[in-house]
Order: C-alpha cells, then structure tokens, then sequence
C-alpha cells in the first residue's frame, strides 16, 4: 500500500490481460476481481459470511440508496458501512450518479449539483460532487468513486460530449473534496459514450488530473457487446498500466471474459444476484433457468466444479420445487451459486494469467458455454 | 431405540414437566423439544446449516404441501425427504388434515377420506388415512401423524364429538396401513375441542389402538392461552407417561412454557418463522417489531443471550433497516434468530427440569418476558 492512497501492484500481464492485487485500508483484493453488489448495504439473499465463503474479496455498495435509505450521517454514527452490513473486507461505493438518472424522479441537472426525488418517499435531494465524496467518506469506502453525469445510449453526441466535459469538471471538485487516506483511494470514470475520441479526451482529462484508478462508465446500457468491446479496446490503452481498471456494471459471463482479455482489473455487476432471485443459475455449460419444468427431477447439482454448498449439495429438482414454489430459499441458493460461479470464473482467470495461458482459457470457456447444458436425465 | 417403532426414554421429572429423548432412524432428540416448520420441505428462508445451527434436531414438514408439490413419489425417487431437503435429522410430518381445512377449497369428507381442491392449481385430490400415511412413508418421514379430522373453534359439541369419533376411526386404519420399522413412528392425535369428556374418550381410544406416541391437535385454533392450558391439564393426564406427547402448532415462548410445565414433549409452529418474516423478533424481554422507527439508531444486538450470529452480531439499527428496505437478509437473520431464540428457551427448560427448577426457570422468564424490552438508547 502506498503512503498515500490505495495500492496497486501489477502481478503480470498476457497479453492485455492483467493479473493485480489492490491494497486496501481493509484488505487485498487479488485481481482481475469481481464484486458482488450490495446496493442497500446487502449483498441482496446473501449473510456476509455467505458472500466470503464465495471467495468475494470487495463488494460495491451504492450511494444513492444509502444516502436515502438509513442515511450517510446515520451510518457513520453506526460505525460505517463495515461494521453497519458486517463486511470486513474492502467497500467500493459508486458515486450514485448513475441511479439518479436511471431510478430517481424529477430530476434537474446544472453545473453545481444534479437535484432529484426519492424513489422511496418522493423527498427532493441535491447530490453535488463535494456531497458525493463525503458520504462516501461517511460511508467509510474504501474506494470513492467520483460522481458523473451519465447518458443514456443511444445519445446525440454532442450531449455525450457536454456530460463528459461536465463530468471532467465534477471530476476534479471530487479531487479536491477527497481526503486522502492510506488504504482509501479514488477512482475517476471515463466517459464518452462510443466515440472513442471523447473517450480518450474524458481519459486524458482525468489522468491530468490525477487519480488512484480509472474505471470505464456508461457502458452495458444497450449499445450490445461487440460496441462494448470496441470500446474498451480503444480506452483502456489509453489508461497508464500501473493504476487498476474498473469496468462499471459489467456483467455476463462472457463479458467478464472478454473484458479481462481487454485489459480491465474489476468488475461490478447485479446480474448474478438479481438472476439468483428469478431462477437462473450460471454453470461453466451456460445459463439455466431453474423454473423450467425439465429439471423438476433431476437429481444433479447445479454445477459440481463451484466450491459452494450451493452448487454441490442440492439437486437441481429441489432447487426447481424452491422457485417454483416461490421460497426464498431458492432466492438465497442461487444468489450464493451464482456468485461462487462468478468467483470461480475470475480464479480461472487469475490462474490462467498467471500462468501464461489466459487465450486458451478464453477459448475453453467460450467451447464449454456454447455446448450448452446437457439434458435433463 | 426399541426393536420395533421409536425410542422414548423418560429421563426424568419436575412437577409434572419432564425431560426425555426420542429415539429415531435419523438421529437422536432431547425433549421438552420444538421442531422448525418446514412446509414446503425448506424451513423458509434459512439453509438447512443455518437450522442445525440453532440447535434444533427435528424438524416438520406437511404432507398437504408436499402431495401437492412436488409430489411424494417424485420426493420418493429423489431418495426421501431427507436427501430432498438435505436435512440429516429426524423429519416429522403432518398428516394433510390440518391444512386441507385450512388451505383447500371445496372439501368434502365423508368415512373413506376427504376430497378437495389444491390451493395451488385446483386440481382435485382426495386423502384418505391410508394415502396420508403411505404419503409420509414416501417421504421416509421418522414420526408419521394419523389423519385427523379437525374441528374449528367454536364449534357444536355434537360436531366435535361426531369429528372425533371419526378420527378415531382414521386412525386405527392408519395404524393398519403403517409399515413399522425400527426407527420410524407413528403418531395418534387427541381430539374432542376444549370438551374433557371428549378429550378423554380420544385419548382413550386411541391407546387402545396403541401409537408410539400422543399428540394434542386441534388446539391454538382461537380459544386462547387459559382454555388450551385447561384442555392440557385434563387431556395430559390421560396420557401414558413413557411415550412422548407432541402439542400440535403451538406456539408463543409462553405458550411452550406452560405446556412444558404440564407435561409435553414436542412442539412445532410456524410463529418464529413466520413473524421473521414479517420483522417480529422474540428476546428474553418480550417481542419487537423491527420495523418500529425506535430501532433506527440502536446499536445493540437483538439478544446477546442468544447463541446465534443473527442474535449477537447485528445491530437493531442494521436489522430495522434491512426489513424497511424489504431486504431477504432481514426475512433471514430475523427468523434465524427466532429459532435460536427457541431453542434456546427449550434447552433452557430441558436443564432446568433435570436440576429440579423448572417452577423457578418459568417464573423467572416471566417476569423477563412482562418487563419488556427497554427502551431505544
């Protein structure tokens, strides 16, 4: 760990892809890394101890919600969001930049703060970049992202370009208003949309500014995986090696995959946890939904090669008669399943660099996902 | 375990509560004891570990619940209940009675079974006490429960007795139809309503048949805690002291109190589960609603007494969030603590009967349980 702010040490690379471990005032995060999200300060069906079992090194809690619901004033009086959700290990929060656009009423945006209502009661907040950054530091995140101005896809680009170059700007006030800590950094989010000269403009910016690591926003919001991967082939050079890379809500299996062989450090994504709660569970042989009826006898477990109780220990006709009878043991089984796969997938990963063989694991994935699952017995 | 049916040992007695062990195919139980409901084959929103953990050896499933999904000849080719849950210990099942009375609609009754709509789909079934009792031996239950005719409260005596009688009936078919093996039981359940008369010539009746154990049924129906207490003190004397006695859906942690120190053995109810659900937690000084604004900023566990990790190692303020929020984890950690909460209660009692000090274990949780909890910080 640096004197000041986070540490990051890259391990070693193949090809683009980047085996890294980040130090935290709360512990290691061994990367590529992926975090569960626990948006309401729980990874959503899951105990922390549940999450650590799945080998989970840092989980994403979300601003927004916590801002409204208990309160950032509330939670550190509690001690922070560690001790409050009972998680040990290292928090990133994102800057909630993000939910007031997608889930927040009312909203108004202008070059000192966006204002909006709550979703929950309808009550007007002001999210400032300088109020972003001391809740999270309320929270007591480990990383603080910066707070952005995001746009939709598609978008004109001469709108992508405006909330970039504002974002550029909030940016750097999130600089200012951030207290440097050791273990405690901050990260700064490029944007740009698909264009790859804003995105290089957006990464030039906030590198002349000065951050502890870059993440990539505004992607996975429709423009599809092909566009996704173009543009990470065109950003992430453009980030200096020795700081860590963060991919923003991103996402499937193969996602992650591609990403990582692109260059990125750490991911975010609710898909494991929100498909753990409408029956879809992810195995090395592809998705599946668990509400069908041709596994309503099938003795198998989900997925015998993931190291979770989840995976191993029940048939996949139990888990069926759980979502179909709507029990929330079915909910807390999937989430822990897909979560472990999820994690079992990044160890693969991180092996795999470190091994000099990351392209022949890309491609032994891609040939187990698209097999498909076997049939039913 | 005794050659044929269950084991019951009387270890001995204080006043007329008493402390014993049942004997089954799948483990051992140290009684006064109460069972977690499992109706649907989970006992809702926890893992099988996270209930062995509270200390509870046996667990309830329903035979109604289960017939109807996902079928007791599916769950028989699944290996049994046991395997289908992954639940290693002593299963007690309910006959179906209860719930097709409560549950079903367009019933009719008449001497070879009743006939109903699931609540589910529909579709039309009947059970009679050879299908219940050939269903619970599908699911490899450990204590099999005769089908049973239950009145509701009030109801005219001459329905009651009509009822009983019947039931009565039932059961020697029922004992007819079981298959005895070492390990495995069955059950008979005194009827007659809140009528000692009627309750007697239950009794009666069904010890002439001869059960390997008594249960009590068709009490905590609405004729509230003095009358069942009355119904207790008449029918529990009836019973042969060296098999085990089993109260039916009961109850409330005053309720167990008071049933122990007249003379059951067993317990099941679906209150700590339940109310999990719906943010009640039960502590040594009364019940609270989590979701009550008082809890916002109160540091403490729920009660430290508690050996449990839902008890001890979240803050009141976090659980009142987390059921605010509508979180599973508040559905999870709140029932999780409630059934430790239970049993903790009962092997209270349990040590309290073989030191002789029960009258002083119940009047000194009494007086906890009047005192209330104190007040928010």
């Amino acid at each position: 760990m640096s004197a000041n702010g986070l540490g990051f040490t890259l391990l070693g690379t193949d090809g683009r892809a980047r085996r890294g471990r980040l130090s935290t005032a709360h512990g290691m995060v061994e990367t590529p890394a992926f975090m569960p999200v626990g948006t309401a300060a729980t990874v959503k069906a899951l105990t922390p101890d549940m999450v650590a079992a799945t080998g989970s090194a840092m989980v994403l809690a979300n601003t927004y919600h916590l801002m409204l619901r208990p309160g950032a004033e509330r939670i550190a009086r509690l001690g922070g969001l560690h001790e409050f959700m009972r998680w040990p290990g290292p928090i990133l929060t994102d800057s909630g930049g993000f939910q007031v656009m997608s889930l927040a009423a009312l909203r108004s945006i202008d070059e000192d703060w966006v204002e909006f209502r709550s979703h929950i009661d309808g009550a007007r907040h002001r999210l400032s970049p300088e109020r972003a950054v001391e809740i999270q530091h309320l929270l007591d995140a480990d990383i603080t992202m910066v707070l952005d101005e995001c746009t939709p896809f598609p978008a004109e680009p001469a709108d992508v370009a405006l909330a970039m170059r504002r974002s550029l700007r909030w940016a750097e006030r999130c600089r200012h208003a951030f207290r440097e800590r050791p273990g405690y950094g901050l990260f700064g989010i490029v944007q740009g949309g698909v264009d790859a000269d804003l995105r290089a403009e957006s990464a030039a910016g906030l590198q002349a500014i000065g951050f502890d690591g870059y993440a990539v926003g505004g992607l996975a919001v429709g423009e599809g995986q092909a566009m996704m991967f173009r543009v990470l082939e065109a950003t992430v050079p453009q980030l200096a090696p020795q700081r860590p890379r963060y991919l923003m809500g991103v996402g499937k299996p193969d996602d992650l995959v591609g990403a990582v062989g692109r260059g990125i450090d750490l991911f975010d994504c609710v898909i494991p946890t929100r498909s753990g709660r409408t029956g879809q569970a992810f195995t090395r042989f592809g998705p599946i939904n668990l509400r069908n009826a041709r596994h309503a006898d099938d003795p198998r477990p989900l997925d015998e090669s993931v190291p979770c109780p989840a995976s191993r220990d029940y048939t996949r006709a139990y888990l069926h008669h759980l979502v179909r009878s709507g029990e929330i043991l079915g909910a807390i089984l999937l989430t822990w399943h897909n979560i472990a796969y999820y994690q079992a997938l990044m160890a693969g990963m991180r092996t795999a660099i470190a091994e000099g063989r990351f392209a022949a694991f890309a491609a032994a994935f891609a040939a187990d996902q698209t097999r498909g699952d076997i049939d039913a017995l």
